[in-house]
């Protein structure tokens, strides 16, 4: 099978909300009068990003979910998104559930395919998003400020317990794995969240290089600091295995791989944001809170540091 | 150097055409009022795009040069571009390089880098362009008319030529070399002729994958076929090397990584196309004509077909 055999089995399909999608040298986008279009890349690479055995539905998932995760972070509404795609060689099993994976989260989102690349090469995914937001409404790294709460969707730290039990650095209950394995695999971006918290939240970021590392550009970025208590980022975790306290603290601050959202917002909207999360069906978390102190602070139930490194995950270390 | 180092170093840059630009988890663009947004992606893998020793300038140069053809195809105005990169490490030397040659184009068009992505991998290039067009006037492949000319900007099939030579399939003379090479390694792409050509072009492809083939696809968009004079196509090569004429022909038909235009217009409309490269300083040349018979014919002097295998490049092929 050819180049365009395959784009036209695997990968074109009609457009609805834009204007034109894959098929000519440009697509063409509209976004609705006055709007802003928040825009973000990703590319990930076999071996670095994922593993060569990864079922091809999860990897379709997982390829989109990290770019929708941006999304989120800074409140927009998905619309469309581009795919570049290297490959060793034409697997039709291969392309069949890579393809399924990725649109069908497409379809969740009404977040249409609408051009890329194709091509021979080491296994990589590149993939565009973009969606639509009102200007001076997104939600930036800059906006935190001393006195907000600061909160977590979902669960953290589990994606990195899969990586370990896959390692075989630590074993699991095959439950426990299977669930820790799911977080990894097929994350779901929280665009409902970041959509339901503008106006409400101060900042946000997507959580996928680590909890405390991408916390700090947060905290660079709106020239403060942060206050994290141990007890409450240790629930982050959703796996219930037995793991050692300080272990599992790691893992939710410095694991990777989560795709959760990190947001500050007045500790006077706790309410909005309670009601927000369940709005959108994510569980919301507060874990600590915005300080003017710079840096970033673990402290125990007493207001006692804890002793943890915590680096956050990069790309070249 | 790690990787928002790296990114901090090299490529990141205050936009003044586009709300935000690197460094939070999206980019904002803001597309004049009324106005839609021309997108296309392309990756570029090492041994399968570019050879290894290319000079990394005039690779950064190449990455985003074949983007803007696609734009320019369009007849699109470039605006942003986002830039994800996989390298086996850092090489800061290379770097410096890659990115003076990207940055050097980027500016000459006034298109921002606004975002992306840097990751450990094989060398891989992938970079999504926006541009911006007026709603109904973009060049699309299915507006071909029986009756129109077909036109080809610049020069085709030079970067062919150089690809042989560095395999040592044949040999030039070094300055000719030189100039093939140039071509193969720093194509020019023809935004301004894309923009000149709005309301005179019916239809307009970027050739990318050989003349032959990309004019394919807009005789099957537009329903028609087409004639190529091969005594008019032979011209479209720049060097001026001894080469058999069937040769030359079939680079410059299908010899692939040209990043020209062709495209098709009324012929009534000849005097605006020559008009319309003289003010984009683009050579354009006429060398057939759009016919009702499906297909494409290559024909002689006095009408009759030319004996030539023409197949268009395939990524998977």
């Amino acid at each position: 099978m050819g180049e365009f055999d395959l784009i036209a089995r695997y990968f074109r399909r009609p457009v609805t909300r834009n204007v034109l999608g894959v098929g000519d040298d440009c697509a063409l986008l509209q976004p609705a009068a006055g709007m802003q279009l928040a825009v973000s890349s990703d590319m990930l690479v076999e071996g670095r990003h994922f593993l060569s055995t990864v079922d091809p539905a999860r990897l379709g998932h997982k390829s989109l979910a990290v770019n929708l995760s941006d999304l989120a972070a800074c409140g927009a509404r998905p619309l469309a998104f581009t795919l570049a795609l290297a490959m060793p060689r034409v697997e039709e099993s291969w392309l069949e559930g890579f393809s399924r994976g990725l649109l069908a989260l497409a379809d969740a989102h009404r977040c249409e395919l609408v051009g890329g690349d194709t091509t021979r090469g080491p296994l990589a995914i590149c993939i565009t998003v973009f969606g639509e937001i009102a200007p001076g409404t997104a939600l930036l790294r800059s906006g935190a400020r001393v006195g907000d709460d600061l909160w977590v969707s979902g669960a953290v730290g589990d994606a990195r317990l899969a990586l370990e039990a896959f390692r075989g650095t630590l074993s699991l209950p095959s439950d426990a794995f299977e669930q820790a394995r799911v977080r990894m695999e097929q994350p779901q971006p929280r665009v409902e969240l970041g959509l339901a918290l503008q106006g409400i939240a101060t900042s946000a970021i997507d959580i996928s290089d680590g909890l405390a590392g991408d916390l700090g550009h947060v905290l660079r970025a709106s020239n403060v600091g942060a206050r994290i208590e141990a007890a409450a980022a240790s629930t982050l975790m959703a796996a219930t295995c037995e793991l050692p306290d300080l272990l599992r603290l790691e893992y939710v601050l410095a694991g990777g791989d989560d795709y959760e959202l990190a947001f500050t917002a007045p500790a006077d909207r706790r309410e909005a944001v309670l009601e927000a999360g369940l709005r959108s069906g994510t569980d919301v978390t507060r874990i600590g809170a915005i300080e003017a102190q710079p840096g970033l602070r673990i402290v125990d139930g007493e207001g006692a540091p804890v002793a943890l490194r915590v680096e956050s995950w990069d790309h070249f270390a």
